[in-house]
């Protein structure tokens, strides 16, 4: 039996990787806004009447939306919270199956964050629930070895593995010293490398990337160097800390090899300031992408 | 604002362990069926006419609820593969919800196997999402350390860390060597025990338990010495191999402490079998929860 369902958007051509380094390249800056939309943290005139599901997904949707056109053009890639519209039920998993198109609509590249880790047909129907949302990439999370990773090693979509995360207590697991010199999240990003190699494009880099924190910059030289074409998502810049400056290490001669997501600090850039909530949020999201285009090399 | 979905169903009372505890007592066997099912898999009475994504998960929903009838009173506990409902958007999503709320109404505890791994408020939308849903437990990954599973330790529900997979190349980091002796999955383990200590009900276990994969007989007596107070979850009995002998390291003395997970085994019984298919799914219900039943001990 057919399932028109599998099949990627037709928007969706071309290699994951080159199609991230188009969207860099548009606003020359490698920059990824974070959405991830919070009942509390909506602007008043935003908020829903009650808390049923379907009026806080419509709430958040609409927040969403026009967060999405005042970033547009502005930065390149949009990065979306599954877990923040999960929340609300299938109302929420509509809301962002809706928010995905119109991200491509407006020329965003698009990063599902759902962190998903399973094995075979389960993996593989994660790979396919992101490709018919119509997400370029997605997070996955790599404790189950190549069995949880190799069903989203496709030409059409890509997957960043978490390798070492930017909260505080990643280092519990990730920082644990190996019998042969490494941490454990080093031994993740050489799994990463080793899987991602036969998968580049035309850039050079492949649908398999890497979450590095951008809350760890004396790491980023080390991971950079270890992961050859593995494009890495760095989040944390902002509200989580982490400069603009300390990230440089983290970008190939060309600007190109990393993103740098921020989240709370551009899309609630209304918090506590007056006058219209949108145009904080699109001033937050040009000076994101100036000092993350700066640092990069992308901009002089 | 009031968040009534916040709260988990009226049913769902008292320790998560407990309630666990309670389910395997109702039918003497540590017994759990994963409900994974697949579209190309389903009773050829049950496929649909077509592959949108409504009629398919209608059609997953239908054989669900039936291998639900069958395994009621035989098993006391079913574990739900999210994936395989999430991969039909937001129709499948709602198929899932109603399906847990029949799984309760047939008095048996379930599992919500998402694996999902995050942090801060996104863990807390997906512990909030499992707890919404209904489900008295769900898969946790804690790669992320203590950020990614506190936020699951609530009394009313729990929460299994993935510790060692039953996958092929689940060691290819869970079986690394740290320098202090302990492989990663062990370190992992170790985390999981310290967290679970101070969250355990009436019976004497947490409501943070931990997957250990059936088909690593060998160890199950080392983690079941290394993580008291901690439910294991094993799954790969059955159709991934693995015996009902080889398992019984894994309970305590009074045959608690471990539950044992079959899916294709028992709810695609009915493959190459003449008549009716829910009396194979029957059968192969009663056969697994009488071998393990006698293997823990709780049947004679």
């Amino acid at each position: 039996m057919m399932q028109p369902s599998l099949q990627a958007p037709s928007g969706m051509v071309g290699h994951a990787a080159d199609r991230l380094c188009a969207a860099i390249s548009r606003v020359a800056s490698p920059t990824c806004v974070g959405l991830d939309p919070v009942l509390e943290k909506l602007p008043a005139s935003l908020k829903p009447r009650d808390g049923a599901d379907a009026s806080v997904a419509r709430a958040i949707e609409s927040f969403s939306l026009q967060v999405l056109d005042a970033i547009s053009g502005r930065v390149g890639i949009v990065k979306f919270q599954s877990a923040c519209f999960e929340r609300y039920g299938f109302e929420g998993v509509a809301a962002l199956e809706r928010l995905i198109r119109a991200a491509a609509e407006r020329d965003l590249a698009t990063i599902l964050d759902a962190k998903r880790g399973d094995i075979g047909i389960s993996a593989s129907h994660y790979a396919a629930t992101g490709s018919r949302m119509g997400a370029d990439w997605m997070t996955i999370n790599g404790w189950l070895g190549e069995d949880g990773i190799s069903p989203f090693l496709k030409e059409g979509s890509g997957a960043f593995v978490l390798v070492r995360t930017s909260n505080a207590s990643s280092q519990q697991m990730q920082c644990l010293q190996l019998e042969d010199g490494r941490t454990v999240a080093e031994g993740m990003a050489d799994l990463v490398t080793e899987l991602a190699s036969d998968h580049c494009g035309a850039c050079g880099y492949s649908t398999l990337g890497a979450v590095v924190g951008a809350t760890h910059p004396a790491e980023l030289a080390g991971f950079r160097e270890r992961m050859p074409g593995v494009f890495m998502l760095l989040p944390g810049y902002g509200a989580q800390g982490g400069t603009a400056e300390s990230l440089s290490p983290a970008f190939d001669a060309n600007g190109l090899g990393a993103i740098v997501t921020a989240s709370r600090s551009v899309i609630y850039a209304f918090k506590d300031r007056d006058g219209d909530w949108s145009a904080h949020v699109q001033s937050a999201a040009s000076e994101f992408a100036e000092a993350i285009g700066t640092v990069s090399g992308l901009r002089s």
